[in-house]
C-alpha cells in the first residue's frame, strides 16, 4: 500500500510502497479516508519531539475511515463500520490507562507518533476496538479532525468548566484550527463572553463567526492585557486558553486571569509559563497544560458533531501525494482551518 | 403604600394600605417594578407550607425594581440603581450562609415567605446590599422572574453539569415557567440532546422552540419510559430534571436515568422519590432535590440575560389590584410563561 | 482441580473435580490462595440475584493468589507474582469501561458472579493483566478481602469525600465486614466524628476499636434518629453509609442527614430509599447506591494496606471443603470479620 | 489600652497606649488572649508588602480571645464567648465574598494587615459576628495559631484532596510552623506517603513525629529531586506543597510532581513558578498559589482541634512587651513551632 513516511528529520516525507499490515489478536484494519495534518507533525518532521518515533515512520494521528477487516477476538466493530480512530494509545495497565486517561500513559504508544505507523497511508492497523468511535451520519474525511483538532480543546474546555462562570469572560489566544474549535466549543458549553486574540485578521473574522464576542489583534489598538482588563471591568478573565504557548502568550494569559481563574496551555510553541503572585499573577490562579483527550471525550466530541451542534471548521482535502505541499502551506500559515489528507 | 397581603389561609389576598417600611442600618428600600407570581405562592396561600410566614403577610419573592433610599452603612448600591432582588435571605452566620448558600440557611428568612414582607407592594425593604444584583440593560419588570423561575433551574443544571455529558440526553419533566427556563438553560450549557415531557401540547411547542430535540406527551404514543429508553438506545438519560415532583413523575425520572446519572427534583407536587437498585433504579444514580439558588448564581443568571444569551420566556404583566385574578389563572393553568405583578 | 460449584439455587455448593482452565490470548492463571466469602454469595446461592450466572457455577469474587502461568500477549505480570484479583470485569469498550468504571459495565462479566468461574477453586483464569494488583508485603490470603470488603466502602467513602466536612459527623449503619472496613477507612480519610450503629454489641465494640467516636445500639437507649440528631446539635450527619439497606435503615439514614449531605447505600437487604423534602428529607440531600469499585480504587486500597495504614479486620481461614459450613456460619451471624476460603 | 504598632517600615514595633475601640452597628469587641506572630508580619514590617496598611498600624492577624462587648444588631455571639477570630475580612458583596471566599475579596480588609488594627493589643474590634468561631474546649491562646498557621495549609490540602490519591506520595517543602501543620493535616486526611524536606534537622525530626514517612535534607544525601523520584518509583509525587516559595523550591516542586498531580505554593519567599512541559514539567500538572482560608474552613480546622485530632505544634507564649524580641527570634529561625503574643 502507499504511505507517506519520515526517513530523516528535517527532510520531506517520502510517499512510497510499504507492506499492508497484518492483523493479530484483537486488532482491526481501517481503510483511511481522512487523516488531518497537524502542526505537531511539523514539529516531529523537524526533529523537535524525537522522543517516541523510530524512523522510517508513517505519521498521521488524526484519522478516520472504514473498518475493512477484524482480527481474532475482536468484539464491538465489524467490517463496513465508519469510524474515527482515537490516537492516544496507551499500555492499558498503568494508573492513567486504568482511569481511561490513555493519552497520559506512562509508556505512550500514540498512533503516528511512536512505533505504531499512522494514518498517512491507505490502511491503518488499530490494536484494540475500544479506540474506534463509530460514525452514523458524518463522512469520515470530515470527521477526522475531531480526533485531535476538536478533541484537544474539548478536553481543555471540559476540565475548565468549573471555572467557566457565565458572569465572566473566557480568553482564546491563537485562532488556528484548534483555536477555532476552541471558540466553537466554548460557545456550545459556556454562557459567558468570549474574547479571541490573534495577529491574523482572517482568523479573527472566523473567531467572530464562530461565537467570539470580541476579537482583538495585539498588533492594533495597544496593549492587549490592558484591553482585556478593560473589557472585564478590571477583574480579568475566568479562563484563558493559550493555543500558541509562546513566552509572550503565556505571560499574557497569566497576567489577565482573574483571582480563582484558570489558565490552560494547549500550544507548544516553546514558551514557559511563569507565575509569581503579588507580581504577575493573582492568587489561586490555576495553571495546567492539558494533553489531547480520552476515548470517552472523543465519543463526546463525535456526539456533538453527529448532532450537528459542533459544525466543522473550514476543511480542505488533499491526496497523499500532495502531503509535502500541505506541510509547506501549513508552515506558511496558509491553511485557514484544517488540511485533511485523503489517501 | 399599597400591598397585597394574606390574612387567612385559603382566602384571597387583600390589597390594602400598609405603612411604608423604615430603614435601619445597612438596609435598602426598593421601588418594586416587577414581582413574579410563583406557584409556591399558591401553596402558601393554601396553607400547605405554613412554616415560615406570620399572618397577615405580604407575599412576593421574585422581585426587581429601583433603589429609592439607602440606610446608614450601606455600600455598593445607591439611589436610582436598577436591581433584581435575591430572595433566599439567611442569617449570614451559619455554615450554609458562610459558604454563600444562603437559601439553605438553618434559620431561613426568605423574602415574602417568612417574617419579611415581600414584593407584592409598592416598596420592598431589603436587609443588605449583597442581595441586590445590578441591572444594566434589562428592564426590572422583565428581569424579576430571573430571581426564581430562572435561578432555580439554573442551580439545578449547574449542579448537574458533571453528569451532563454531551454523548447523552437530558430529560425535562414539566414545561411550565421553570421548566421553560430549564430547557433554555440546558440548551445554553449542555451539548447533548434534550427530551421534554408535558401533558400540555402548547408547552411542548414552547419546549421545542426553546431547544428541546424531542417533546413527548405521556398521554399520547404509549409508555413514556419506554419511549425515552428507545431514544437513548436503552441507556437512559444522563440527567433528569423533574419540575413537577409527583409520585408519577419522580418514578419516571428515576426509572429512565442511566447508571451514574443524576435525577434532580425541583417541583414539589407532593410526591416522594423511591429508589431501589436492581428493581427500579440503576446503580450509582444520584438523587437530589435542589433548592432555589445562591446570590452568586443569581448574578450568573442575570449575566446570561444581560448578554442576551438567556432570553425571557413569555411574560405577562398585571397591576397589583389584579393579583387574585392572576392567582386564579395560574391555578387553571392559563399562564403560558410567567405572570408578573407591576405594583 | 477442586472447585466449589453451585448446581441449583437453594442448595449447598458441591465441592468437586473440574477441568483446569486453559489460557487464551492475554489471559493469566492464578493459584488461588485466599477467596473471601461474601454475603452476596448467599444471595446468589439463594437465587435472589439470578441475573448473571449460568449454572453450574463456581462462585468467589474476592480473590488473591500467585500467578502460575501467562497466556500469549500478556505484559506486566509474570509467573510468581503475588496479586489481588479485581473482580468487576467488564467489556472494555462501553462508556463506563472506557472511563475505568468497569464494575458499572453495561454488559458485566464479574468473576464468580457471571459466566466466568470464580475463586472457590484451586486455579482462577483472569482475562487480562490489568485486573491483577501486585502485592509486595502482604500475604494473598490476608489481602483477598481487599477486593470487595474493603474496596466497596472505599469507593463509597471516596465518592462522599466532598461531603465529609470535618466539622460534621459521618454515620455508619451496620458494622459487619464491610462496615468495619468502612469505619477504618473513614478514620483514615475523614477528620470529623464517626457514629456507628448496629444491633450486635460485639460489632459495636469493634467499631469503637476501629475509630468510631460513638457506637449506638438501636435496641437500647431509645430512638436512634433522635440520638443522632442530639449528637450533631440538630444538624444531622454530613454523610451516612448504610451497609444494611433495609427499609428501616434507609429511612433512618435519609432522616438524619443534614441539608447538603449525602446518603450512600451499600447494603442490599431489599429496602427502597424514599426521599420527600419537607417531610422526611432535608433539601439538597444526595442519595446514591454505589457499586463495588474500580481497578484504580483497588490499587489505592492495596496501597493503604501495604503501607500498614489500613490494617485487616478479623479474618478467619477455612479450607475449600468447609465452604458450606462457612456459608452457614455467615448466615447465623457468627463471622465476626471476614471468612476466607483457602483452596 | 496597650498595643504594638508599626510606625515606620524597617523599624521595630512600638508598644504604646492607644484608645480603646468603640463599637458600631454589628461590631464585637474581643479581649485578645493569644495573637500568633507570623512570618508575614516580618514582611510587612520590612515594607515588602506595603499594599494594604496605613501607618501607624497595629499588626496581628492570628487572634483568639474572649468576647467582652457586642454592638447593636449583633446576633449569635455574646459576652464571655471564647472565640478564634477569622482574619481575612472582605467587603461582603463582591463575587468572592458572596461565595464565602472572603480572603480573596477584591477589596481586602484583612485584620492587622489593612486599615483595621490587629491583635497585638489588649482589645480587638471585629466588624461582624460571622468572623468569630466559637471555642468549647480549647484555650484561646492555644487556638490562636489555627487562624493562619493551621488554616492556610488546611485550605491547600483540602483543595488538593482530589489529587491526593493514596497510591501516591505528597511532598511538603519547608517544615516551619505552617509546614508542621501541613504534615499533621496530611496525616489526618490523606492515606498515602508523606515526604518532608527541610534544611533544618530539628524540623525534620518534628516532621517525622507529626507523620512524615520520609524526611529529606537537601544538604545531605545528594540531589533531592532524584531521591524523591526514586522513592516514588519514578512517577513523582501526586501533590507537592511548597511552604517556602523560593525559585529553588518551586523548581523542585514542579520537577518532581507526577503527570496529573498538583503543586501548591503557600510560601512567598519571592520565587516564581516556571512550568514548561516536555522540559521541566509533566503534562496536566496543576499549579496554584492558594491564599489563607475561608471562615467555613476555619470552623473545620477548629472542629479538628476541638476533637483532639489536630493537636497543636509546639507553641511558646510571650507578653506584648516582648514582641520585638519575638520578631528577632523568628528572623533568626529560633522559633521551633509558633510564637504567640499574650497581650
Amino acid at each position: 500500500m502507499r504511505a507517506a513516511r519520515l526517513h530523516e528529520y528535517g527532510k520531506p516525507l517520502v510517499v512510497e510502497e510499504v507492506p499492508e499490515p497484518e492483523l493479530g489478536f484483537g486488532e482491526v484494519l481501517v481503510r483511511v479516508e481522512g487523516a488531518g495534518f497537524c502542526h505537531s507533525d511539523l514539529h516531529v518532521m523537524d526533529g523537535e519531539i524525537p522522543i517516541l518515533p523510530v524512523l522510517p515512520h508513517t505519521l498521521g494521528h488524526e484519522n478516520a475511515g472504514t473498518v475493512v477487516r477484524v482480527g481474532p477476538g475482536v468484539e464491538g466493530v465489524k467490517e463496513g463500520d465508519k469510524v474515527v480512530v482515537y490516537g492516544g494509545w496507551g499500555c492499558g495497565r498503568c494508573r492513567y490507562c486504568l482511569q481511561g486517561l490513555e493519552q497520559l500513559c506512562l509508556a505512550p504508544q500514540w498512533v503516528g507518533l511512536s512505533r505504531h505507523p499512522g494514518g498517512y497511508a491507505e490502511y491503518l492497523k488499530v490494536p484494540h476496538a475500544r479506540y474506534l468511535v463509530p460514525l452514523n451520519r458524518l463522512d469520515p474525511k470530515e470527521a477526522a479532525p475531531l480526533a485531535d483538532a476538536a478533541l484537544t480543546p474539548y478536553r481543555a474546555v471540559k476540565k475548565a468548566l468549573p471555572y467557566l462562570s457565565p458572569d465572566g469572560y473566557a480568553l482564546v489566544i491563537g485562532v488556528g484550527g484548534l483555536g477555532q474549535y476552541g471558540v466553537k466549543l466554548l460557545r456550545l458549553l459556556f454562557g459567558g463572553g468570549i474574547i479571541a486574540l490573534d495577529i491574523n485578521p482572517d482568523r479573527l473574522e472566523r473567531a467572530k463567526a464562530y461565537g467570539a464576542d470580541f476579537a482583538l489583534n495585539p498588533k492594533e489598538g495597544g496593549d492587549p492585557a490592558g484591553r482585556i482588563l478593560d473589557l472585564t471591568g478590571g477583574m480579568g478573565v475566568v479562563a484563558a486558553f493559550d493555543f500558541v504557548g509562546s513566552e509572550e502568550t503565556l505571560t499574557l494569559a497569566v497576567g489577565v486571569t482573574a483571582t480563582g481563574g484558570k489558565v490552560t496551555q494547549l500550544g507548544l510553541a516553546g514558551g514557559a509559563a511563569r507565575l509569581k503572585v503579588l507580581e504577575n499573577s493573582r492568587f489561586e490562579v490555576l495553571f495546567e497544560a492539558t494533553l489531547w483527550g480520552t476515548v470517552q471525550e472523543l465519543r463526546e466530541v463525535v456526539a456533538l458533531a453527529e448532532a450537528g451542534r459542533l459544525t466543522p471548521i473550514e476543511l480542505e482535502y488533499h491526496p497523499l501525494e500532495a502531503i509535502n505541499e500541505v506541510a509547506a502551506r501549513l508552515r506558511r500559515g496558509e491553511v485557514g482551518g484544517r488540511a485533511v489528507i485523503v489517501p
